[in-house]
């Protein structure tokens, strides 16, 4: 096995191509949670809406969980977008680990819609969010230390500190609304929603301005 | 955070390929909606022929909701046929949003489907429609007015508004549809298809005119 | 809406991204048919053979089905490989159609392998590989007579002719296997998966003569 | 049919393409079999904690399948990685063939977690592991004798024998682990799984030396 340094990884577009794959897959299954009511007692319109309200609180963590992988897919691609062209195992599997815990993401959903007002279904899912921040961090400083980023010196400095503070940051705000679940739940998934709506909305705050374009 | 500015967006290419991912999907879980029939009432040809007619509704939301997604994803992947290479955290999160109403296509039509004569489930089904259509639009005046569009000044003022247009007259087309159920569902649904279908097949009654390319 | 002809439709390597995503997961759907027996009367390893081989019918349907969407996918994309760069709305609704009936595939196995002894069951999933056969003429005939094949012309014609004739080849194949269920069901099924295997096997009885590339 | 030679196959590029979707899907199709417990019987915080813990073999089943495909895809787009570009009707189907054993992954999977303590099932997991070296040594195979491969005379003869020992020892070690179910199913798994860590890790333990790129 003493030829295996010649075995070079995967093209990050394919590592680009499973990612997206991977994705877009989970981000629709989230949906088959979402089982339509089929009752003999409805009956008339307002026995549908009734039925339909009942889903809501699927809806609220189907939007929570949209949110999520949305940030997480977003998260990941933008990191992707400074990354030189490269060819790399270790990059490969990172980024396999971060998709384990995107696909665990629906599962994590199911279990929290199921429990809503449990503790340990609140907890579970702050665990699902806090391992796609920790991989997030980790390709990132992967590609930073082993110089897989295609960046001048100086800009690439000040890059690097900015998106490790920003997972940092994100992070300890979900790992607080996760603890706010000792005080009531839907406070706890309100305020998760509430930071993750924040950083899609701060987007459109700013102009642009592509740096690096 | 002050180095946010520099953290540019995902490429177009990964935006496209995200959409491709959940399009693909969403277009192929509608049919897990149609469950196949498994009696031991089944005994004869005619039995089986019985069941199967049985499912016919069902194919009709299916086939409903294929063209839905189709035209969806056509416009869609239309407008990013004439966008600029470009890096944009802002487009990113608009075809998220986009994406979002993709997903829950799936679920309207089972939904559709399982309460066909119901106002509020063709309200709901249209809703989805509509979202999709609002979202198009949005996507596609900003990239107007943020100089996305890789194209000359005099067509592109041409082209924007008949983009323009022709989202708005669709979706007026449909709202009249949706209202028609307060006569009949049947009428409804069947308009619905039918001004889908005028939309497919007027691309066949024209020459292509490929202007810009 | 005379501003219409400006808008041209999504460039061909969309259509193909999308084409890959919905094969992708009709591909892999197929497989959930095949229910994992869960019985309390599973005691002994032999008991569990016994369960795992009346699945085998579910298997055999199983591998018909990865056949034909292997040769769909395998079909189009190799048409695809003569296309020139092009940006074409009605290429684009005539591959979704086509997708149609991929997505339609995973229902007519089911119902296939629900029903096998049934002649109307493999009549309706005969009738989804003849739209399949259909929609890929109708794509290769746009193709040559609006002039979307980068071929020069002597080649161009005789490609025609050969991909002309091995679609009506296979068709009326796939029509008298189809037929054969009036003699017995899975006489039926096995003549088409023994068709299917002749044109994959005849890939592997030629050598490469790659006259395009 | 004699014009059948100069129908060239599909591009490299899309037999990656629909590789990628179909390992994308079956991914993330593997968290299906995770169930959420909804039972009128759990009440409190430890109902809740009981009932996921036993839902842990299902994560440990889940877990070995990640694996497996990860490694999978792992290899299948590393061998791609030395490819020249080029149109191939076999490769196309050897690639094909390797997709049927990956989307049985899924089957396989949630039949090894419902009968864990079945040989049986323990054997139908190896098989679908051997089946997928199995292809993978074909791939490699094929390519390399039939002048597929864009590497220098010297480099590709070291490369083609370290990537066919690589997959045979690997092959061997899980053959290995397999035959463990006779002395115990638990100690089969974890050694499939403690083989398939080790591959990974492997990985990391070395620096990148990208002989090719």
């Amino acid at each position: 096995m003493n030829n295996r340094n010649d075995i070079i990884g995967p093209r990050i577009q394919r590592i680009e191509a499973i990612s997206d794959g991977v994705f877009g897959v989970a981000l629709t299954l989230l949906v088959l949670d979402i089982k339509v009511p089929v009752s003999e007692m409805i009956h008339t319109e307002s026995d549908l809406m009734t039925a339909f309200s009942a889903l809501l609180p699927k809806f609220l963590t189907y939007f929570l969980s949209f949110l999520t992988l949305g940030l997480a897919w977003s998260g990941q691609s933008t990191q992707f977008t400074h990354y030189i062209q490269h060819n790399d195992l270790k990059l490969n599997w990172i980024t396999l680990f971060y998709l384990l815990f995107v696909t665990t993401v629906p599962f994590s959903t199911a279990f929290l819609s199921a429990h809503i007002t449990f503790k340990f279904a609140i907890g579970l899912y702050w665990l699902n969010i806090f391992l796609l921040g920790l991989l997030r961090l980790i390709n990132w400083n992967y590609a930073y230390h082993h110089h897989l980023l295609g960046i001048d010196e100086k800009g690439k400095n000040s890059l690097y500190k900015g998106m490790n503070q920003r997972i940092i940051i994100a992070q300890t705000l979900y790992a607080i609304a996760a603890l706010l679940c000792f005080i009531n739940p839907y406070l706890s998934i309100g305020t998760t929603i509430f930071i993750q709506l924040y950083f899609v909305l701060e987007v459109f705050a700013k102009k642009n301005k592509n740096a690096l374009s």
